[in-house]
């Protein structure tokens, strides 16, 4: 397994906390805001029970200047050992991880932590349906790519990034509306459930 | 639905992270340190890929003493509004939330936010497997308890907690080895797929 964060990368990835959605039309909003509203969709009509993980920390100090509120003031980001996003939908656990992407060719490998890369084949060897979520920013597009697809790429290349041109080819676009800026149940329809009708 | 939260309690029941656990059989270590061993050992055998949650936390400021190093210096514990661990085995779908209870004679419902029950009933009806593990500290017994057995006696009740009579009758016993300190694996075999043979 290759550690993709120890190589540098040529094009710019950033997490998905730091950055800032600028097109108009998504009204500013980041691809985690627009997840964890689409995710407050799915639950308050009871179509699927997924959520967001806090964001890992190691706290070092806790000072309590009140009896009701403990304050911590000093604490540090861990790296994840998991993706960001898990729950249940339709019976099937649900596990992926949301990353956007400014470059307009390629989507860097060094945006995904190794840990998370290898938790994505962990949960699919259970029988997870589990997949990223690419938005590609300078397209005003978000895909969803089956962690098969992207294990079999990412295995079987010795670049450094996902070319936009198979994105394109091998990822789902996700649907935008505005109840559901990121309505990747829909396209978890179409692309696992679908094919258990096919078969 | 009750808010189990707002009532006072007539017997302590501490949250997992606060509590150590006494016993010398176990090490001093806390329920939840055992649990998340016992994750551990699952992971690395490929058996389940269960984790527990982050800490929920609101961040107010972080500086930047160095490049590397981001450090929190003020952030505030947030109520969860999902149970702690979650993860999938056999393909599917597992929650739960852990508590110890040093009552001898029963485990209060104030020890579980009402967030956290609405939760487990919403995953349940999703199709999840749903539980609480119960440490009886006393006792040094840790329980299974369904989320459907917890949650039809939550419903039907005007009581603030449970009888250690009714975890002991409805209740299953969670084995403890040394290298699986909390073996509910092994409890959700006998409590979940030997039912399914049974059908």
């Amino acid at each position: 397994m290759k550690y993709p964060n120890g190589k540098k990368s040529d094009v710019q990835c950033k997490p998905v906390r730091n950055t800032t959605h600028h097109d108009t039309s998504r009204r500013g909003m980041t691809l985690e805001s627009e997840i964890n509203k689409s995710n407050d969709y799915y639950l308050a009509y009871k179509i699927a029970n997924i959520h967001k993980k806090p964001t890992p920390i190691t706290i070092v100090n806790v000072s309590y200047p009140s009896r009701n509120k403990a304050k911590i003031t000093e604490a540090y980001f861990k790296i994840p050992s998991t993706t960001d996003y898990n729950g249940i939908y339709k019976g099937r656990y649900i596990d992926f991880e949301a990353k956007e992407c400014k470059s307009r060719t390629a989507f860097p490998f060094s945006s995904i932590h190794a840990h998370q890369i290898n938790h994505l084949a962990d949960v699919l060897s259970h029988g997870a349906i589990a997949f990223i979520i690419v938005r590609m920013a300078y397209y005003n597009t978000d895909y969803l790519i089956k962690a098969e697809d992207f294990l079999l790429y990412y295995n079987d290349t010795d670049r450094r990034s996902i070319p936009y041109n198979w994105i394109k080819d091998k990822g789902h676009v996700i649907a935008n509306t505005y109840l559901i800026p990121v309505d990747y149940i829909k396209t978890i329809d179409d692309v696992y459930f679908k094919e258990e009708l096919d078969d």
